[in-house]
């Protein structure tokens, strides 16, 4: 039986999770949740898995749920905000952690499971690319696994399985594309939010939807391969596959690539993780090959999706440039959605900030809040 | 430093595997190399590679290849005929036996190989078909890899690493599809041997090449997977991708499928086998996913190729149907490739074969080679 803390427990990789943890009744316990606002949804997980704890980030819907649990003589003990989810994060009992949770907020919680010597399941992809570094470092001194829970990583991680890590040559990232593949700058200005967020393949949570679109999730993605597989950034290449069937592969030194297949579903990557090293059975459909037909690939277009290339760049200068790269990515998809800003202005606004804002080099995580800070305040003010 | 022996040295595989060796000549060492009649290819190896024992199956050559060693005052030892193979199979200095025989005459020295302790970089699948229970009871008992060669197997071999044999849901064995792939029973009636050795994908031998454009090749890989890999046949399906691109896939009890890719290129796989289980610098080339554009996968057409049921079927029966199926094909595949029967009639020879003769279960290495014999002495005498 595995404890469980799952951060983020009403987004999207937290719902599917609760999927995950609902077939496997047997193996999992889950211990601690959080949410930002979503507090019915909430309600609905202390009842159904008798949670003993239960993290709101919104003031608010903190109170909300206090009150319910009180009023219902629930035993679920309900906290509030950052103190909050760094405590479910290193409960005692706890043996893995879901970082589910979008952006920058997960960070700090990552960390502290770590020190406390819980292994990560990590879907909160902006942990690894801010401090990355710091994350590595402090999972090899307190001997605990990241297992990652995205579909991409999560089939990377599945590659490496039975080989060494020093083997690798290349890591081949494959990207769906999103939906605006194909078009060119000029078709891309007057791109709404409603059309952003309208994924070909994958039903995600909005920022990842407009990030998906902007290629700057493939940018991130790219920033998490080079620290959870040790792999230099000439070495990860970015494959357009529309399909998103094969969720990445890896090529070894020997010129052998090995795949990872499946029915494009974020149940099989939260099993594979939340089980590790064991494989359960299937909470996905099976892929058939007789109806599948064909997959193809294609180079990415960096032109005209330039986050994918500031992420590169970002990620190959190091020290805080990930951290404006994703602060200042996370501010822009937040104007967009509120139509402040235009979708070239996403871009545009990001390139601007990874010149303006000065590096250095092996940050801590001091640094790193302080850049964003820094980053949110002047975007935020600008436009 | 890894001792081989090679057996079947101057044939496809068998010339591939010295050009792997070639290219790490610090971690080989060739001490037996066999041919059947190819003299002056086996004379440029000894000299080359200063073999200490060489065999030649046919009479004539042997007597050439002694003659010339003699004459050139070579170290090497030349013998003659299966007593020669049995000997370099069990060398005592050998680590590994490559048998890349083509057919039965494998099956002898294999054997003694294992009994002898020697790994088998197995590329000799008629072994494994006809003996299949033997070869895995041997190989157990006295504690040997068996280590596939061919890009099949090889490929699910790699895609095992990491994973649990009881966690396999399925193999997912690709073929090419062969030259005649889409065609009717009607436009194969005038098949000419000419046509048929004109292989899309791979450059192979005779033998081999009449059986991939029958799909009997792909059953006798059928029956080979289920061996090795102790898969129920109704857990191996074939799935025609006529890129060969995916060498071959394992879908797993949760549904994830990793799968092999490469530029086709039979080396990968040798060079793997032979270094299993470290993987050393290519000596292939790398697969380019921004110009390889599409892959496409369909389902075999087993009415038209009916080979590949009969492979199926022979290989559910067990016992001696499948040496039957085997043997049966070697010799309709020998009458063909003379134009003494049509390319239609080797199904149909193949398929009256099963029927006729009487099936024991659990034969022994007596009662195949028996069979063997019944069938070509049945089929030699009637077409």
């Amino acid at each position: 039986m595995k404890n469980i803390t799952i951060l983020g427990a009403t987004g999207s990789i937290g719902t599917q999770t609760l999927d995950v943890i609902r077939k496997e009744r047997e193996s999992f316990c889950l211990k601690g949740i959080s949410a930002n606002k979503s507090y019915h949804k909430i309600i609905e997980i202390i009842e159904e898995f008798n949670v003993p704890y239960a993290v709101m980030m919104d003031k608010e819907a903190y109170e909300k749920v206090r009150d319910y649990c009180k009023g219902m003589n629930l035993n679920t003990k309900v906290l509030y905000g950052m103190e909050g989810l760094k405590f479910i994060s290193t409960l005692e009992e706890v043996n893995t952690v879901v970082t589910s949770v979008v952006g920058m907020i997960g960070l700090i919680p990552t960390i502290e499971a770590i020190k406390a010597k819980k292994d990560i399941a990590l879907a909160n992809k902006e942990t690894l690319v801010v401090a990355g570094e710091i994350v590595k470092r402090e999972a090899l001194k307190n001997n605990i696994n990241i297992l990652p829970v995205d579909s991409e990583h999560g089939a990377i991680f599945q590659c490496l399985q039975g080989n060494k890590k020093e083997d690798i040559n290349k890591i081949l990232l494959t990207a769906s594309g999103g939906p605006f593949k194909g078009k060119t700058k000029e078709q891309l200005k007057n791109i709404t939010p409603l059309q952003a967020l309208k994924h070909p393949k994958w039903n995600m949570g909005k920022k990842i939807s407009i990030d998906s679109s902007t290629l700057m999730n493939k940018g991130l993605e790219v920033i998490e391969a080079h620290w959870l597989f040790d792999v230099d950034y000439d070495n990860i290449q970015v494959v357009v596959h529309p399909q998103s069937i094969i969720h990445s592969m890896i090529e070894y030194i020997d010129g052998s690539i090995i795949a990872q297949l499946a029915d494009p579903d974020m149940k099989l990557p939260i099993q594979y993780a939340l089980n590790y090293p064991i494989r359960k059975n299937k909470v996905i459909n099976s892929l058939d090959f007789y109806t599948l037909n064909t997959l193809t690939f294609e180079k990415p277009d960096m032109n005209t999706f330039g986050c994918l290339r500031l992420a590169y760049e970002a990620g190959k200068i190091g020290g805080l440039m990930p951290t404006v790269l994703n602060s200042a990515n996370e501010v822009v998809v937040d104007l967009f959605l509120r139509e402040k800003i235009g979708y070239l202005q996403i871009e545009d606004i990001i390139e601007h900030c990874l010149g303006k804002f000065n590096n250095i080099k092996e940050p801590e995580i001091e640094d790193i809040l302080n850049m964003d800070n820094e980053v949110r305040k002047y975007i935020y003010s600008t436009y």
